[in-house]
């Protein structure tokens, strides 16, 4: 019987695809959000990402943030394998009736958010459109021994995040109950990518894997558990957490925390002797080190919490899957 | 007054933009279509380009075509420059409902293009979307003294053409008019990017400027004299031109040949005393080559046809303008 795609869910539809396509041969390919070339000593990273008004742009997201996000999301993909930023490029899909200032904010938030990141538009493209469209590019490097993928966790190693969770999640509450809770808001529309940290631990030499947290920390462990083949215990209590969660009593805490997603946190695995040079180098970076749990001789993802230990189960943010949606009205 | 998008039209846009940008420190930028980055010997070329099913992909097209199409057009911009693929990436915005055999088929249609094109798919990204949308990126790389830009052409310079104009256009009218021709309705919906006759031609050393014609030859043309300040004398007689024009006996054929765009062959200049050696290295390419005129001394593109001579009006397809919908309604 044919399928169509809300029957089978993006992850599902990624992994049909991947079948058809086989390996690349050429780099490092589908498997990670983001392209890797070698070119030389160093891997070329290209990442692209889409967002459409109507499905993805809240109604409160300004014109300004529009662009800092589609940017910081891209950026986000180079920053998760520890990549130096060299560009981005932008394709457009315009409606005729849009005012031109908003198109103008929209490319200034792109060009803050590149700024902020010691990067720059190189290009783009416009076309015509029905709803307002964005297609970012970003491109990278890295040194090829310094590359960070999903896969490559060993038994032992420490699990760790560059910052707390369920900002976001916070924040896409807040606008929906009209509350004025301005850092998890920002949190939420104007994401900081976390490439000086990124840059930091593919220096370090001893991280193993990292990605993005983009759709939520058991999702993203999921996914780093499908391509390196190892499990994670993680201690609920030990996670940082963000300060608004108190501002919604209803809401279970780990849906905002672990499932929900959008903080574009890092979440990554470290070799246990190098945990004190990890720690340091993200403190010279500006930043600090959150350990979360470890990478553990298992069957299944593990989370800690209560005192109680069960299953972490694979749930998270899912474009096309009516599941995923239902699954965060409150 | 503030104004909509469809008062300014895409190419005023365009112009406003890099104007509020200023001009890329890194690289070549926004006045070429593509991004061209200094790597060692080398650019880096980083081209994007978008497509919308309900302003952009023509009811006949199947999905094999849009997917062959998305890939075609975004390796056209790397031709252009002279550059040789190194891969493409996609983000695709999925409606609900879609089936996946579609999908399948339009994935099989980029890896078919990449595949005639020596390059392959690397990577992507999907999104949920009310309207099926394909962002492609193509990377690619020239070494830095054969590049190709759309500036360059000096006095004396020959214009020419890799092959036939307007057959995309031929094909538009015939599937308006349910007219079975398969060769031009093939040229429109799956064009064939000029890679080979591009790297041929940037590696000849004679060839002064370079723009694939994907909004006619007029428009083409006035561009490269935006960026480069040359102006051009055509040959109307000497412009190779698609065999089923005779179809179309009501529409003007200059309307077709000149302004209406889409097929994706390359135009460019070369030193008057290169055009043998250019000559033999298309050929080589299994290609050959069009003269259809020269870089004159001027204040304006010129026109020759029928033994008179006229301005060459700046007009060609463009995004935006309802100006440029309403003058190819016949």
């Amino acid at each position: 019987m044919p399928a169509k795609l809300e029957d089978l869910g993006e992850r599902e539809i990624i992994r049909r695809i991947k079948d058809l396509l086989g390996e690349a041969e050429l780099g490092i390919g589908l498997g990670d959000d983001t392209a890797a070339i070698p070119l030389g000593d160093s891997y070329l990273l290209v990442t692209t990402d889409l967002m459409v008004r109507k499905t993805h742009i809240p109604e409160s997201m300004t014109p300004f943030q529009t662009g800092w996000y589609i940017t910081a999301i891209n950026l986000s993909d180079i920053a998760a394998m520890g990549g130096e930023p060299l560009g981005f490029l932008v394709a457009l899909g315009l409606p005729r009736e849009m005012e031109y200032e908003d198109l103008e904010q929209c490319v200034l938030g792109m060009e803050n958010c590149c700024s902020e990141y010691g990067t720059e538009i190189l290009g783009g493209d416009t076309k015509e459109s029905e709803e307002f469209t964005l297609a970012g590019t970003a491109i990278g490097t890295v040194p090829k021994e310094s590359i960070l993928l999903r896969s490559g966790s060993r038994v032992g190693d420490q699990v760790c995040v560059t910052g707390p969770l369920g900002r976001a999640a916070c924040g896409y509450f807040a606008l929906m109950r009209g509350l004025n809770l301005d850092d998890c808001i920002s949190a939420l529309l104007a994401p900081r990518p976390r490439v000086r940290e990124g840059m930091a631990l593919s220096s370090a030499g001893s991280v193993t894997a990292c990605m993005d947290i983009s759709d939520g920390l058991a999702s993203s462990l999921h996914q780093m558990t499908e391509l390196g083949g190892s499990h994670f215990k993680i201690a609920y209590e030990e996670i940082p957490k963000s300060q608004d969660l108190t501002a919604f009593p209803d809401i279970p805490q780990e849906d905002l925390v672990l499932y929900f997603g959008g903080d574009y946190e890092l979440v990554f695995t470290v070799r246990k002797d190098g945990m004190e040079d990890v720690r340091q180098t993200l403190e010279r970076a500006g930043s600090r080190l959150w350990r979360i749990g470890e990478v553990i001789e298992s069957e299944e993802n593990v989370l800690e919490m209560g005192g109680e230990r069960r299953p972490l189960p694979n749930r998270g943010w899912e474009h096309l899957s009516p599941a995923s949606l239902k699954s965060f009205k409150y």
